[in-house]
Order: C-alpha cells, then sequence, then structure tokens
C-alpha cells in the first residue's frame, strides 16, 4: 500500500516547477537583500528545516561570500539575551510556520531592523507574519509526518533567492546561468526517480534494513543531504544514523565504524570528490558496506565492489544545486527500509506534524 | 591499569588553576576585542574543539549578544571561495593547531582585517602562528588520542576571555562577579571528581556498557556537553552517540528512543530546566534508561526510578560554567564504559591525536 511520504517523494518534480514559475516573487525579495547589503546571514530553523538551513550556509558562503550563521533561538526564549541581528539577512524556515522559538528568532530580528525572509509552507503562520518577506512554497499540505517535499522546496526556494540576489547585483550572466541550472532542476529530479524502482532499492538498502546505526557522509553542499537523510533513518526507519560532513567524522568518529556498521556516502561531481578516496579507503579497510549516492560515475565507480554500491542520481545537475537531487535515492532509500521494518513512515511513533517548542 | 586518559581526566582542577593564573594574558586580548566591536563572531574547529566551540556560541550570544557562525572551512579549502569576515572576531580552536583547513580560515580572516584569536595547546602550531592573538592552554601534552584535559581548557579560555571583554567595557560589579565564578571553577571540578569513583560508574553505566547507540542531550551552554560526551562515547567505546538540544531532539529524533536506547541528560540548574518536564515525560513513557547529569537535584529527583538515574556535579557552579563541570561525570562513564568495553581509549582504532584535513 502507498503511504503519503511515497506519494510526496514522487510529487517532487511537479511542486519544484510549480515554485520555478514563480520567479518573480523571488526577484522582488533578492532586489531588496542586494539593497539592503547584509553583513552577514542568520538562518532560524529546526528539524529538517534546519538541514535546508545547512544548505544556506554553503550556498550564501560561495555565491555572496557571506558567513551564515545558525541562530540560537534559546538565546531569546530561555536566557532572554538576544543577539545584536542589525545588519543581518535572518532567514527563517520552517514548514508549519509555528514552532515559537523559531518564530521569536524572526520577529526579533525584524524588530531589530535586520532584513527578514521567512520559507514556509504556511502563508498565514505566526512565522510568516512575522517576516517583512515572506515567501509562501505552496506545495500543497505535507501529510506524511516525515518532511521530503517541503524540504527540496525549501533547498529550492533559497537557491531561487540566491540567485535573485545575483541577478539584482550583476543582472548577467551569472544570474542567468544560474536560472538556467535552475530550470533544468525539475527533469532532473524526475530521471533520479525513474531510475531507482522501489523494488530496486529493497536490494540496495539491505545493509540499512538490518542496521541499529548508520552514518551519511557528505560535505559542502550536501552536508544537507548527509543530515537530513540521517534524519529521515530516524524518523522512518527508527535507525541511529547521523550525518557528518568527510572532514569532522575523520577527527573522531570514523572510530565506530566496522563491518556491522553501514554508511552511506554523498558524493557529486564537483570539489568535494577529493574525500573520496582517503575516506573509501579507510571504509574498505574496516569492511563498511557503503552506499554511495553520486553522479560522478567514473571516479566512483573504481571502488565498486561486494561492500560498495552505487546510486546514482541526475548528471544533469551543477553541484551548487546537487542537494535536491541527491536527497532523491537517500529519500527512496528510506521509503524501502521503512516498509522493509514494518514501521509507517507517515506516522512515526511520537511525532506531530508540527512541533512547537521554546 | 590506568590509562592517560584517566590520569587526564583527574588532572583536570590542577590544569584550570594554572590556567587562571595567566588572567593577564586574557585581560590584554579582552581589551583588544573590546576596543575592536566585532559585529559577529566566526568560530574555526572540528571535533572536540568544535565542541568547544558550540559554547561560544551561547558564551558569546548571552553575554556579549553576538551571532557566533560556525566556519565552514571548505568554503576556502574546496570552494576558493572566502567568505566576508570584515568586522568580525574569528575564534581558532585547536589542541594541535595543525589542521591545514582550520588554520587557513584563521589566516584567511587575519588578512581580511578580523580580529584574530587562536586557542590552542601548540604555541609554535601554525593556528598559533597565524592569528593576532595566540592564546596558548599551556596544559601540558595531552596524551589519550580522545581528548578530556584540552577541552575543559578550551571552554575555561573561551570563559575567561569572555569575562576579559566584559570586564574592558565596564570594568565593574558583572566583571568582578565573573572572575569570581571562574575562580571557584578548579574546586568544583575536584569535587565533581571526588563524588564519582569509577567503581561507581561502572555500575551506573551499565546500560550504555551493552548499548550499540545512545543520544546525549543538553540545551544552551550544556548543547556543548551533549555533543562531547557523545563524541567521547563514539571514540573511546564505539558506541553511535549523538548529541542534540532539547528543541532539536523533539524535531524528530525522538521517534529512534525505545527500552533499548539508553540516554544521557544534561540538566543543570538554570532556565534550560523547563525542557526537562517534557522530555523526562517522553522518555518515561518509552521506557528508555536515562542517566540524568544534574545538579539541580531536587528538580530531578522526583524523577528517580528504576530507570532513571541521577549523576550529581557540584552545585558550586554558576550555569554559564556549568559545562566545565557537567562534562566531568559523563568523561568518567565514558572510562567506564570504555573499560567495560575492552577498548584502550588511549588508542581508539584509526585516529590519529593531529587529524589534518582540507
Amino acid at each position: 500500500m502507498s503511504t503519503h511520504f511515497e506519494h510526496e517523494i514522487r510529487e517532487q518534480p511537479e511542486r519544484l516547477r510549480q515554485l520555478l514559475a514563480r520567479r518573480s516573487e523571488f526577484e522582488a525579495v533578492g532586489a531588496a537583500i542586494h539593497a539592503f547589503a547584509p553583513r552577514f546571514v542568520v538562518t532560524a530553523a529546526r528539524g529538517s528545516s534546519g538541514n535546508a538551513a545547512l544548505y544556506a550556509r554553503y550556498l550564501w558562503g560561495v555565491h555572496h561570500h557571506l558567513v551564515v550563521g545558525q541562530g540560537a533561538p534559546s538565546l531569546l526564549t530561555l536566557y532572554e539575551s538576544p543577539p545584536s541581528l542589525r545588519g543581518a539577512l535572518v532567514i527563517g524556515v520552517s514548514q508549519s510556520g509555528q514552532s515559537p522559538d523559531v518564530v521569536a528568532l524572526v520577529a526579533e530580528a525584524r524588530h531589530q531592523g535586520a532584513l527578514t525572509v521567512a520559507i514556509t509552507n504556511a502563508p498565514d503562520s505566526p512565522m510568516a507574519k512575522a517576516a517583512r518577506y515572506p515567501l509562501a512554497l505552496r506545495i500543497e499540505p505535507e501529510l506524511a509526518i516525515a518532511a521530503t517535499k517541503s524540504y527540496t522546496a525549501q533547498l529550492m526556494a533559497l537557491a531561487m533567492l540566491s540567485a535573485a540576489v545575483t541577478a539584482a547585483a550583476d543582472g548577467t550572466a551569472a544570474a542567468g546561468s544560474r536560472w538556467d541550472a535552475l530550470a533544468s532542476l525539475p527533469e532532473a529530479v524526475e530521471r533520479t526517480l525513474e531510475l531507482h524502482p522501489l523494488s530496486a532499492m529493497r536490494g540496495i538498502s539491505r545493509s540499512l534494513v538490518t542496521a541499529e546505526r548508520a552514518f551519511v557522509i557528505g560535505r559542502g553542499f550536501n552536508l544537507a543531504t548527509a543530515c537530513e537523510l540521517a534524519l529521515k533513518l530516524k524518523e522512518t526507519a527508527y535507525i541511529s544514523a547521523e550525518g557528518y560532513s568527510t572532514a569532522d567524522f575523520l577527527h573522531g568518529p570514523i572510530a565506530v565504524i566496522d563491518a556491522n556498521v553501514p554508511a552511506i556516502l554523498v558524493a557529486p561531481r564537483g570539489p568535494t570528490l577529493v574525500d573520496l578516496v582517503p575516506l573509501l579507503t579507510e571504509m574498505e579497510r574496516r569492511d563498511a558496506p557503503l552506499i554511495v549516492l553520486s553522479n560522478g560515475d567514473q571516479a566512483v565507480a573504481k571502488f565498486q565492489s561486494a561492500r560498495v554500491q552505487l546510486v546514482s542520481f541526475s548528471n544533469a545537475v551543477e553541484e551548487w544545486l546537487s542537494p535536491i537531487v541527491s536527497v532523491i535515492p537517500g529519500q527512496l532509500l528510506a521509503c524501502a527500509v521503512s516498509s522493509a521494518r514494518g514501521i509507517d513512515p507517515d506516522r512515526p511513533r511520537g511525532l506531530a506534524k508540527i512541533t512547537t517548542t521554546l
């Protein structure tokens, strides 16, 4: 029986297309950000939306040379000591737009004169109202508790906003090619979905089905993917999966890896592939079962073995947008593992769609 | 047979005392930071030092109203796209001062005119040389691969630096009381060590000894403690332990918890105790084995049961400094678990004392 979770995974190309069609809304906000000329960026988000905010760290770093700090809502809600946000671009990201701590940070930022943007699926939510520039995702209600289409739409919204800022800044070739790259994304997601029927994922995910724990490793733009897929495996399969950047993983956690601890590597074409050889060599030495999500097939193919499985995603995507595509086979893996373990991904135990924290 | 790991845990009161005696060095750097008037703070660190940098997020947030962003070295080393650090205070934290990516971020920051501080145990290291203001820990070489005394000394150095900035800013009562609080720390650590002979920890840690995975949960200042203890359990006991803030934990990961997944809660007296009731109630419902590290004994005592064990730390510590004390029983727990699992915490498999990443 099909779940909302699976259905919403398959809905993603369509939702991304609808979002792309609203380019002018993003251009208006991009122009406002350019005019504001922020000194730094602060994100306000938790859960899957917090993983989308990790993507913003690299997007705003690489394309706009800005430091992105993760806002700590407890500075307001518990310590009553708001940080100075003057000159900052503050981006709230939340599917529901409801969690009081995240809303409080956006409201405080606006009160201080920061430029505030809210990316949410709920245009009438407290977060949308708190921000000067609400950007609604309009992806129809997400019914599964574990986020999928809201996550990729959040990434897409962040990427469109970044392209819009670049367009406002120079209006030229760089911006044009970024919009072109964005336009090709829905099809890349569609092709990636077609590549991987759920039945094939069942075979590939075997090491995860029997695992209690796992690691998901990525870097740069795809640190977000690693953390998001780790969260999916927690929520929909109750596996203790932790997301790590390759570099941080080598600074300690790799000690945990042995033949019983599977790992997923996110390895898109691009500069982060330099990490691949040392990491794969180390994993092979420990005989760890590995699933490599990659569109850098040639670089990865030579590592294929009984322990290493390659799961491709579309090649037709630039690295800065690859998180929107690389997460897809991971979502399908989570779907297969969840079903094999007899768990309902639409209703993980103890979770509600809207989490309110202080 | 005693290990370097255990020996270095017990050395901490002495090392903290020596560090405290160097107040004037910190006051000089604090005055420079005050004069510079940073707009925001960026940290450069990985591993245990990265956890110390998490402490800085709350320390600089609560005491100086500054946003602290975690620096992403890959923006430089992989993407060749340095973020704008003008007007920032950039704090590098690294025991060895060697990792090229962390050093690159500090060097770039100085080049851009940011105010750079390096907190390291190696005064001649590349990171110490890269920064305008190197602050050496001088805690004698740390021989165990898993960090203990370098971590608490890093926290202490950050706390002394913060007190020094406050002193430079107003020179008055607030700064005086912060130095008084700092002065009482070594004794609080000493008392906490005395409270917990390793033999007692063996009994308390039983649920961890047989576990493959665990969570460590804290919030605010003690998010650092949660992440550091999770890393200790990974490095010295090969347990897949993940650190979480209470709020982020409730946004998804709590689905993983059942009667076979133990958790450690860090629950100091102070505003974060509001999280305790909802969290403990939820954990109790799932019959999860719990170890609560707390000095808020009254609040916690009512939850004690066969599944909930209370491990105290010294009451004589203000919340902002509690991470330097709350981590101690956790280090002792890791020591007990490591030994019960027959692992040598001085030499975890596959780790070196100095990790170099790009």
